[in-house]
């Protein structure tokens, strides 16, 4: 391609849009447009890149076995319906009626609708596994979409079920799957990470996330800087030091009088241990939830975060959400920032472990600008319900050898999920095993969010001057630039090497405008072609191509018989993407 | 692939859903499945079918200086308002709300959005022109969808959109899509046929439909006899018998006395003509209409068929439909049947040309059980507004050379508008020309019904044993068969001759079920793959390959080392396929 016939509408300015750098450099390198809020057009180039990485993920997918099909993006409600998720789901469920007032959704997931076809296909073991796979748009109605492609209410997904005839070979179904995702992730040439995660309201019993790592990343990862344990942080259990401490001496003071305290002003962790001179160790913070069922109080130290989804677990609720001012002032008889356990009737109390070894810890008295001292569990407040419910963070120990953990910044680009029968005892989906036995289906489901992959190889891989693609997902390998596209000679050779380097089967576009030279090489790095091959004056007189490397920062110079030679290698392992997976046989 | 590898669900019965043949053998060869009402998911075989043609129009596009893009099937009111259609599309726009109750639609075509994309980015002559299309799915509420792909509501299309600096310009990019589409449709192996028709609601000066011929099209081509003239029956000029000898001799008979009869009963053309004894062609025909401004009375003769586009086209109106019985009552005064232009007050009367020639006609009185005689137009009705208002069908005199008209059915594959400037102006998209002058891109849009061409095509090619797909979309070119799967000698050879065709690049597929060599042999002919390649025991005797044509359902024995130069020969021009349109360069 030609610079000159393709819509690429660099922009000198960012975007105020935009906030994250992804968004910026793709919105500045002319890859994407907002249509609306969290709804994109893909350019000429950022399509380019959706379709190498969508290429390298129907390889792998196929060479897992899967098979390609495509659903349709709106879903009766029927379905959602005989799930129970048509309620569940809430308002990111993106809803519509057709002319004669049916309720469809347009699908976040398509577990419903693969789920009833494969109930009506497959009859016997003999069919399974069956491992069925799609590329297309999703719907979520986020609440607030942000960050570009990142968080957008129409995006991009891979999503393959699988469906066995038992656990084991659920299992070997999920190895092969979790394979391929390291591969793809490998081959589009980002530092990711295979972490342990909480399977969230999808269900199922186990699930592994892959993160790209880049300091943007929304999700934490905590891993192990002795062995190979890594998780989402959300997952890790706490190894709390007085539990590891209880079966050695325990560090018991002696129970002292509860005793109420004033605490004028005082609401938050920060000015109720400023008040009572205390650490924020020695409190204890009172969380007032509410879930579809109850209200209850989530109990964690001063100096600890709760974790939602632990407790969200260990309600066993569909919703959960932090309890409104009114009704805090409703069941504590006091406004928010000084509830406590003590005297808190009618309510549930989850206690985290770590709430329950203190000794004469600090809590708020249900009282304005009151707080309690010398507060002791099992005393002064029931702790039947005790378990770990606090988030965990680095520098404590690995749940899985003690070790250290380490922390890092990951955003989520994949998911992968066993669903047990789950899904398919709720849509009846049966198969007649061996004895002619009519058994659920053991399902799993696999998900890549395609458009988030793009944005997260730019959080991971651009400098100040713009993205740095990774050579197998960039939108051409290689920029071919006459310094003077004026100057004949130039134009002519620059020509001959763009040509020599497509012959050669390497992605090459050609800057062809009559812009100054500067400009060329400014969008080229806003752009990030990882080689730039550069046709100027010393060409000419000595048969000398500058070849610039975007990642090292290098420049050689070539002697122009050796530009594909030198090319090819940088490009060589892209080569493999090019056979079009769209007619390969196996 | 193996056929034991792949969910090819096949139906020995015709689901009862299934009204023409491509939807029966769609779901009976197991390419397609229904999820809701005109919503399908494509299982592995049709969705192999459906990237094949999709690889031929991305080829095709490419080749014409297309850029793909991908925009959102999400589209915000803004736009629509903005460009009027949002009031005007009815009822077959999907539509939805987001979660903050912001009105959005799912595209059923993409002019807003492109047009105000491009009216941000292309400042210059000089950017100019761009050609940019897509491949998505796209959306149509119909009040009945049917017919499986042919009529649904989520379906698949390419449509390109051409932005220029003039008419002149606009042409050469209309000229280019036009000679794609030749090219497309030739590719996919169809008869087919481009034809002139109307551009109804989209707008715009010029337009033809790619029509593939089939006895189930629901359109109807005419063709001439004599010159290349061929447009859809809609848009067909007619040229009158009357109009012809006009200038010739008149056909003039004395103007009788209007005089009413009693028709008792008598309110269809059929009781009528058969009541007083006429011809059809002495009845004018009155028949009301609703616009959306206005009602009105359309005049055609008892033996010709009114033409709404035409009609619509004359009065200029938004929407336009026939009267109900309450309307037809109130400004006739009398029963839906009784209708006549004489002393019809206070209503727009469009004659057709052949009834301003008529003399001494028959019409309906305005009165229950009563028709009038000896009406002349002109004389006892107004005919100020006289224009082509019928449908011209087969028989007929060609516009261009006044040979016979010849007719087919035809299904509507694609379509290309001269759209001008229209949208431009709607939504202020303007350029600078060389003199510095702000004016109106001119645009056009082209489309092709991607999954409907995969059901046209079987429409055109199947028999009573199944598909018989063209050889450039057919889900695989060959299917290996050996004829008893559970003999090694014949499953080894059967496998080797499968990985032979694969390694000279030709699309197989091996049937390697336990199943008896009948089952196989039918489910080949239900599937449609072009070549069958058996091996049997005379493979083993006499290293001999029975090859079946399932076209010309002849069948050659070959000696086993001559299989791949054979079937080669038959699909060497699918072979340019291969080629993958992603990794394309230019």
């Amino acid at each position: 391609m030609r610079v000159s016939e393709m819509l690429i509408p660099t922009l000198r300015e960012t975007p105020a849009e935009a906030e994250i750098i992804s968004h910026k450099l793709l919105l500045r390198a002319g890859f994407i447009r907002k249509t609306a809020t969290g709804i994109y057009t893909y350019l000429p180039l950022g399509l380019r890149v959706i379709k190498k990485i969508m290429a390298i993920v129907r390889q792998e997918m196929n060479q897992q076995g899967g098979q390609e099909i495509l659903m349709p993006i709106m879903q009766p409600a029927e379905l959602w319906l005989e799930s129970g998720r048509w309620h569940v789901y809430g308002p990111e469920l993106m809803r519509l009626k057709d002319r004669h007032q049916r309720d469809f959704c347009l699908g976040p997931t398509h577990e419903e609708v693969i789920t009833s076809l494969i109930s009506s296909e497959i009859k016997s073991y003999k069919q399974l596994p069956q491992l069925l796979y799609q590329i297309a748009n999703k719907y979520r109605d986020e609440q607030r979409p942000r960050f570009g492609l990142m968080r957008g209410r129409e995006f991009i997904m891979k999503d393959l079920y699988s469906f066995d005839v038992d656990q084991e070979a659920l299992n070997q179904s999920y190895q092969k799957m979790y394979q391929a995702y390291m591969n793809i992730f490998n081959r589009c040439g980002l530092d990711f990470r295979a972490v342990e995660a909480d399977p969230g309201a999808i269900g199922g019993d186990a699930t592994h996330e892959f993160m790209v790592l880049a300091e943007s990343g929304e999700a934490t990862v905590l891993y192990c800087a002795v062995c190979d344990y890594a998780a989402n942080s959300e997952k890790v259990p706490a190894v709390t030091e007085v539990g590891r401490q209880k079966s050695e001496v325990g560090r018991k003071e002696d129970q002292l009088k509860i005793t109420e305290v004033a605490t004028p002003g005082a609401h938050t962790v920060e000015q109720v241990t400023k008040c009572l001179d205390v650490k924020p160790a020695l409190l204890i913070k009172t969380l007032i939830y509410k879930t579809d069922q109850e209200v209850i109080a989530a109990l964690v130290r001063g100096d600890r975060e709760l974790n939602e989804i632990k407790l969200y677990n260990i309600l066993k609720c569909l919703t959960l959400e932090l309890a409104d001012a009114a009704t805090v002032r409703q069941v504590t008889a006091a406004p928010v920032g000084y509830a406590g356990p003590v005297n808190l009737q009618n309510m549930r109390l989850v206690v985290d472990e770590e709430v329950a070894e203190m000794v004469n810890a600090v809590t708020g008295a249900n009282k304005k600008d009151t707080h309690l001292i010398n507060v002791n569990p099992g005393r002064d407040f029931p702790v039947d319900s005790v378990a770990d419910i606090r988030v965990v963070t680095a520098g404590e120990y690995c749940p899985k050898c003690a070790g250290e953990l380490l922390q890092a910044k990951g955003i989520e680009v994949g998911q992968v999920f066993k669903l047990g029968d789950k899904y398919s005892k709720l849509l009846k989906a049966t198969f007649l095993d061996q004895q002619g036995k009519a058994k659920p289906l053991m399902m799993g489901c696999y998900g890549i969010g395609v458009s988030r992959t793009m944005a997260a190889a730019v959080e991971q891989n651009h400098d100040q001057n713009g993205i740095i693609w990774p050579v197998n997902i960039a939108p051409f390998e290689v920029v071919v630039i006459p310094v003077n596209a004026k100057d004949d000679q130039q134009f002519k050779l620059a020509t001959d090497i763009y040509h020599q380097l497509i012959d050669n089967g390497i992605e090459t576009i050609m800057d062809d405008r009559l812009e100054r030279a500067g400009v060329k090489f400014k969008d080229a790095d806003l752009i990030g072609y990882p080689l730039r091959v550069v046709i100027g004056k010393k060409t000419i007189a000595e048969q000398l191509v500058e070849v610039h490397n975007r990642r090292t920062s290098t420049t050689e110079n070539i002697a122009m018989d050796d530009v594909v030679s030198v090319v090819s290698k940088v490009s060589n392992v892209a080569a493999t993407l090019q056979v079009c997976p769209e007619t390969n046989n196996e």
